[in-house]
């Protein structure tokens, strides 16, 4: 059994396991089901930001940190690709080599693949994986665009959002709502000239920042069931680290500021606030994947039977008419 | 009845009817239902570009240059917007402004909401009321970023794909799709250094684009439940106009180019298998909104009856078991 193996801590079991669940292969579920029980110790960290923000160098430093720290750490880097392709740009290989000789670093990258949840929910696979394996940190790297990376990001227990001194876009992260997720800021590159102004421009948008993450807590989020009514977990600064990741500069600060973070969430109940979130999402993206199969199915068998599209195109049928029945089969209007 | 002074060309009635519908009214559905018979003649193109290439100003010449040839124009913006305020950062007034004493020109803004093909959904459907109303073209213009305005860039009939020099993220585009998905190139702002060798790097992955574009076609979309067979509609360059939309110059040749995709892929049929794709969108995010909402009321269920949530965060259960019995109340196993 697989997960009698990964439970053992067996690399190459977990890879398979992996592969299986990125597949879809129907022997996934349960594997991963038998896994959980045995998860909820990691410290999750969402890493995120512009691409060009150098964040695999930033990523790789700290994971040598927490190495240095006693600690095991999983990543999961997350490439953007193309839809069509599928292929990730950054292989796995490549990545390894520098940790190769390391059994306490485990590198998976995953491919971003359509917008049905899908990488949201590899993602999450995982995640299971590595934390029922026992490693302490798991860390998620991502570029910050596109609303399945945002929630990836938002899911994690840290989110660590990369700015860079000279992009000039801050406007347009703050636009894509990663600044609401942050729980640490990392200005890298910060050798450059700009860095200070990045500083000051964050330092400017706390204020904005911290009742965002306030109204974010209050009314839940898209996909969580059960809205939290409790105070906000905080309205303290968001603290703000510089670093200059090939030179080693601030990693030790930045690894320092997320243990922090991790440990004032865990005394103020708002680690297991984020695991249902978190887990809420699971379920939702598992849901979204089964139903999205389900109703391509379902057309494919209306374009079998009544030759659906040529009706749509030639306007003798409504998508919101199709749409409605095949809802209208699925959940019979009460009586 | 809104449907009768929408066809009668009530501009009132039809930002009603968009607000209903983006409001989610269950009274919307029937009255898009009631339009889409009058859909189908509107040339839809879709106008993307990554943040700074100036695509407002590119849209507002392009609308001018279209009137001027005696057609009306609708346009549907699609603004980035914070995911938890909710609203547009550009609002359909100060847009509005320019053309308000035209009455062949409408313009609606739309901001982006969540991940569920909400934005997907809401641009469909400004897209059914325009067509409907006897718009000679739709522009929809949007932000390059996220799975979902990829997706609505891609179902137009027409895709326009703006680039600029000197931003240096042309890897960064191709990384995101959009090459794969443009039929017609602006480079805008081509008064700049470095507009030469933005054509230069388009001309030399031209052979990628195309042989991509083969590959969407041949294996469909996503979504697309009828996959097309036949040969790929065209492995003609995709044509590259330089634009400097301020000074109002190459957008005559821009708008031409548009045209001339658009008679040709009539002519070839591709516009039709285009519009098949475009329409299972529609029925797709309809149906994902709804199954979203559906799940969602579920799951508070199980919170209410069984604190689903608690038995999630200390281990008692799984996310997979927990998807997996809802998916089974759904879809009972056939016997």
């Amino acid at each position: 059994m697989l997960v009698e193996k990964i439970l053992a801590g067996d690399i190459r079991a977990a890879a398979r396991l992996m592969r299986l669940a990125d597949d879809r292969d129907p022997s996934a579920r349960a594997q991963l089901a038998a896994l959980f029980p045995h998860t909820g110790r990691a410290h999750i960290v969402g890493i995120t930001g512009n691409p060009g923000a150098g964040k695999s160098t930033l990523v790789d430093m700290l994971v040598k940190r927490f190495r240095s720290t006693g600690r095991t750490v999983g990543v999961v880097a997350i490439d953007p690709s193309s839809p069509f392709t599928g292929g990730a740009i950054l292989g796995d290989r490549i990545r390894m080599q520098r940790h190769a000789a390391d059994p306490g670093v485990f590198i998976r990258s995953l491919a971003t693949r359509g917008h049905l949840g899908g990488l949201s929910r590899s993602t999450s696979d995982v995640v299971t994986v590595l934390d029922a394996m026992g490693f302490d940190m798991v860390l998620i790297e991502t570029v910050g665009v596109g609303q399945d990376e945002v929630d990836i990001v938002r899911n994690a227990h840290t989110s660590v959002v990369v700015l860079v001194p000279g992009l000039g876009d801050e406007i347009q992260i703050m636009k894509a709502g990663l600044l609401e997720v942050a729980d640490v800021f990392a200005v890298n590159k910060a050798d450059r000239p700009g860095a200070e102004r990045v500083i000051a421009e964050l330092e400017t948008i706390q204020q904005i920042t911290v009742s965002q993450a306030e109204l974010r807590h209050h009314r839940g989020t898209d996909n969580n069931p059960w809205p939290v009514q409790q105070a906000p977990e905080t309205t303290a600064r968001i603290p703000i680290l510089k670093t200059v990741a090939p030179r080693n500069e601030g990693i030790a600060e930045l690894a320092e500021a997320i243990d922090r973070h991790g440990d004032s969430i865990r005394q103020s109940g708002a680690w297991e606030r984020r695991e249902r979130v978190r887990l809420a999402d699971i379920i939702h993206a598992l849901l979204r994947e089964r139903m999205a199969a389900e109703f391509e199915s379902r057309l494919a068998e209306l374009e079998r039977t009544s030759g659906i599209s040529r009706r749509l195109v030639s306007r003798k049928t409504s998508p919101y008419d199709v749409a409605e029945k095949l809802l209208a089969s699925l959940f019979p209007p009460s009586v």
